[in-house]
Order: C-alpha cells, then sequence, then structure tokens
C-alpha cells in the first residue's frame, strides 16, 4: 500500500510500521530549551535527583517524533494525517537518549460522516516503542479522512 | 501564589493564567519541517487547496507551546511539571500565524496516592486561547506532584 489511502480503503485492523529513529541527548535539550525547559529535560547532572533519576525527554518531544514517523510511514490517509483529537494519550516511560523509536498504527474505526459525505474519521491506536519493544507513548485519535471521489 | 505548590497546596476550583505568546509562520514551518512535515504546514500556497484553507500549525506544536507557557506560568508544583497522560486532547480550530497563544489551567482533581505516600495524582484541564478568546486547544491531563514534606 504504497499510494494515499481513502477512507474506503481503511479497514479494522490494518497495521502500519514505521522507520526508525534514534533519540539523543542534544535532541532532547534542544527541544526542552524552547518548549519544555525544566532540569529533567535540560541536564543529565540536574535530572539525578529528579523523579526521572537521568536526563528524559519531553513526554511533547516524544509526540512530535512520533508524528514525523506517522507522516513518513506507509499510513498515508487522503488529505494528510489530520487530528481531530485523541481519545485518551500516555507516556508509561520516558524517551531516553539512545532510544530508538518505532511507531505502530492500528486503524481501530472507521466512520463516514453524516454531514460532510466526502470524508469521515478514522479512528487509530499510535504506538511508540523503543529498541526493547517497551512502550515509550500510546494514544488513540480521530483522524479525519477523504473518502474516493465519486 | 508565586512559589512551588505541593500536592497539599493545590485544591480544586485553581486556575492559573500564563503570559502570551504569538505564533508566527516562519515558527510553523520550522517545526512542521523538523516534526510534521506536511503541506498545510509547511507553504501558504499549498496549504490553499487543503482542509485548512491557509497555514496551520501542527497540532503537536500548539501542544509544545502551551508547555512552554505552562512551565513559565504560576502553575509552579512540586517536583516539576510531569504528566502521567492524558485523559483527551481536542484541537477545534487550527493555531495560525499571528495568534496569540495564552493559557489556562484549572484544577479538577487532587488525589494522595495510596501507594507511594510522598506524591499524588493532580488532574487539570488545560486550555489554549487565542486573542479572539477562541479555543485552539483543550486537553484533561494527570500530573504527578509531590507532597509538603512532613
Amino acid at each position: 500500500m504504497a499510494s494515499e489511502q481513502y477512507l474506503d480503503d481503511l479497514t479494522v485492523g490494518l497495521r502500519f510500521g514505521s522507520r526508525r529513529l534514534v533519540m539523543d541527548s542534544s535532541a532532547i535539550k534542544r527541544f526542552a530549551a524552547e518548549f519544555d525547559p525544566q532540569p529533567f529535560h535540560l541536564d543529565e547532572q540536574a535530572a539525578q535527583g529528579t523523579l526521572f533519576r537521568g536526563l528524559a525527554a519531553s513526554g511533547w518531544h516524544t509526540a512530535a517524533l512520533t508524528m514525523r514517523l506517522l507522516v513518513e510511514s506507509e499510513f498515508r490517509p487522503a488529505g494528510g494525517i489530520v487530528g481531530a483529537g485523541l481519545e485518551e494519550l500516555q507516556w508509561p516511560r520516558p524517551t531516553r537518549s539512545g532510544d530508538e523509536l518505532y511507531v505502530e498504527t492500528e486503524v481501530l474505526e472507521v466512520r463516514p460522516s453524516k454531514s460532510r459525505p466526502a470524508q469521515g474519521i478514522v479512528k487509530v491506536r499510535v504506538t511508540t516503542f523503543n529498541q526493547m519493544q517497551e512502550v515509550l507513548q500510546m494514544y488513540v485519535g480521530n483522524l479525519v479522512v477523504q473518502r474516493r471521489p465519486s
């Protein structure tokens, strides 16, 4: 499935993988300096005495990199990946320097829109793993996807 | 309330504001190039023919800037702002160039932990507005907050 997927092409249970992307400490600190300047995201020493017991990426950094991997994956809904919102988002463990991120997307639900016949909503579970297959992040989101033009 | 807040200092209904931060098109494109490289986040012309009908910030960019405003706000839970997860996240309208972001945090629930007596969970609603008081983003999140040392 290399080309764009219309709502009509997506069925419950379909799964899409991603490439792998390695997180490093300089990226963790750079993102944190701009968006989440807290000690446990900025400095190894300062992070030791915190809940994280060592440098940890901002959860929003994990979320942003997950989006990058999703956009580059084989999941290519027609009209782009446009999120209407999330039903839940979990960060079971922090992303660390050296973690190799991998994203798996599973289609949970496909609903044509009643009010807008040209589109519909696709519910997906997007899970971000590290190289140990540990879950770093999981969310369930609703995407707006175009229907195949008739 | 300028100093750190322990779990014991936080009560349901407390609200905290933030400073204001203006989004501009170069920031929108720079974030998108790194984390969400889709046409509607990268280029004004390309964005015209999409669902967004013009350049729009990635929802993850709005989320990341919201975190920045939250970290700089008067909401300063002891131990830092550490999210265990979100129960929902909505983006009712896209953030546009020129939007002036403002974040309001409201405490919804305060729960001491049974298994870990030194901490607890604070549920907050974090709403991001623009200068028209329109909601750009809203989430309900659970934060890990330290109790006052006895």
